[in-house]
């Protein structure tokens, strides 16, 4: 079937209207009106082509939140009407060691990526969010909570999971000294979810200006990573920190305020680290430097049901698709932590 | 008291003997008549001030094995003839949290090093095992297993504990499928500990020549880490890498071995790496690049009396000291994976 997407025709290019075919249901698929997709410094990266592989025309969005329009005759667990999401992915092989253990994420053939990916049965490249609809295997969907408001559920499939994922991991509870880089789209939930697991949350940000704000999500202290008087005080401070920066930036003064046996996560910028890590600040704290990449399924339905119990959302802006290249713009110029959805009733 | 040592007098310099002053006993002292002292790559460092923080003339060594000549009035743990040995730290600041749990290699202070290192009473400049006597608090000092050769255990006090420490933290055991970077002084006491902790060990070298000692101690597989189709062959597939290599190298190839939450622990080159860590490829598996620093003078007794059980020594040639200096140069060519020790009888 045929529907509206929004697509970029080359690299760094203006979004505009394009008409995408959706494939046939096959038994296990699900069809999707999408109601709001969620804008992710992701789809900047794909748009500006800084992995040189980006297949134009691009149609970004892997925040997808949306009513069931139709199932394939396989499927049971999805109703026409329900409220469901799409993330990141939507396939993988389904057979291996990481695919088989809820780590669909790690799947080592590759998972299929939501846009600009190959899908896995006719090879065509797949197309995201920017939507009206969208056609995906039910081992990939999952169901949104009642008690979640739909729209502020989108940045949860990308942001939410990315950073829902390495604090359970690292089991951060009560009495963890958690520190989070960066208040922008990633980091905002971090936030939130560092609070709600009981952890106690400094933040580092180069922006002064967004010292209310991560203060306002339940941040303990706020501190200027440029200030070198204000990094000493936390100097040898903290069990982990969730690195969400998007640019490749310095690490060495963040492992400085890491404890003996501290963790860096990096979440963000999936970039070589320059300037480089020093080998002796990890090894005077046995400290690590580690990264991750979004989450399984199973933990992303663990993490809405999550925000259901807690009341997280995702502090968001609506707008209205004539305002998406604006909002891009703003994401490229890291000026706003709020993270921007797209209502798709406007395409 | 006056004895007689061998120091640097300038930064590269050729090792000459020199007369040091040994300070009279404090009450918990031990005085050491040094037989062995152990030649380790960490004495080039310093004689070549790689730190540029070689305060000269330099006495370097800190893997010293000896009898106990005498002690203070307030040691009794220590008898005079007991065989005892002194690693890379000689006093640490006793009351922080690492301190008080058997971390003093991560003192919040910083450890007093064995040489070039600062003594916290009277402030003199720590002058280390390339002499005859030693005098230290009984707090560093740790007995040698009468199973052990003393010359053999030299080499243990720190390419022992570094590789030790790692490995025991890691929990390696039977089932662990564990790499080995380099086959010098660390990387063979990192074979046979692996060995004996019955992991799978598998070696990378640059150097082929070096395939077979790797064998021989133990190793089911040896990579030549310049031989991409090589190295292809063990993608995905360790738990965890010690790095022993002593020069700064590119870790990425040795990532991608790394199985889905695998570790890199980076024991040998303490300095900025370059080129630089990939975040994608951390992020890509859940990989993590971490760093640790000798261990606490309670693990250097464990690992020692593990050594006496499981019957490991270093492989070791004993040389006069009139040999130091080529020794040296050996260790700066990267043409020998054996430990040279000093007969210190021969000073």
């Amino acid at each position: 079937m045929s529907v509206l997407g929004y697509a970029a025709y080359e690299t760094g290019g203006t979004l505009s209207s394009i008409e995408i075919e959706r494939r046939p249901l096959r038994p296990d698929d699900v069809r999707i009106r999408i109601r709001f997709c969620g804008v992710c410094y992701s789809d900047v990266h794909h748009i500006d082509n800084h992995f040189n592989n980006t297949v134009f025309p691009l149609v970004p969005g892997h925040e997808i939140v949306g009513e069931v329009e139709a199932v394939g005759e396989g499927v049971d667990t999805f109703k026409p009407g329900q409220f469901v999401a799409v993330g990141c992915m939507v396939d993988s092989c389904g057979t291996c060691q990481p695919c088989t253990s809820d780590e669909e994420n790690f799947c080592e053939r590759g998972p299929t990526m939501t846009y600009n990916g190959k899908d896995r049965i006719d090879g065509s490249n797949t197309l995201g969010g920017y939507s009206q609809t969208i056609v995906v295997s039910e081992r990939f969907v999952v169901r949104v909570p009642a008690e979640l408001d739909p729209a502020s559920v989108a940045p949860l499939l990308c942001a939410g999971i990315t950073t829902y994922s390495p604090l359970r991991r690292t089991n951060v509870g009560p009495g963890t000294k958690l520190g989070i880089v960066g208040v922008g789209g990633l980091g905002s939930m971090a936030i939130k979810f560092g609070v709600a697991l009981g952890a106690e949350v400094t933040v580092f940000t180069t922006s002064p200006g967004k010292a209310d704000a991560a203060r306002a999500l339940g941040a303990s202290e706020v501190i200027v990573s440029t200030d070198r008087a204000q990094m000493k005080t936390v100097r040898g401070r903290l069990d982990l920190i969730l690195d969400t920066a998007s640019q490749a930036h310095d690490l060495n003064p963040y492992l400085n305020t890491l404890t003996r046996g501290g963790q860096l996560v990096v979440v963000g910028a999936l970039d070589p680290i320059v300037p480089p890590v020093h080998a002796f600040i990890l090894a005077s704290g046995r400290r690590s430097v580690s990264g991750t990449f979004i989450g399984g399924v199973a933990e992303t339905q663990e993490m809405l049901d999550f925000c259901a119990e807690k009341a997280i959302a995702s502090d968001i802006e609506l707008i209205p698709v004539s305002e998406l290249n604006d909002a891009l713009d703003q994401l490229r110029a890291n000026t706003t932590h709020k993270r921007f959805v797209i209502d798709m009733s406007t395409l």
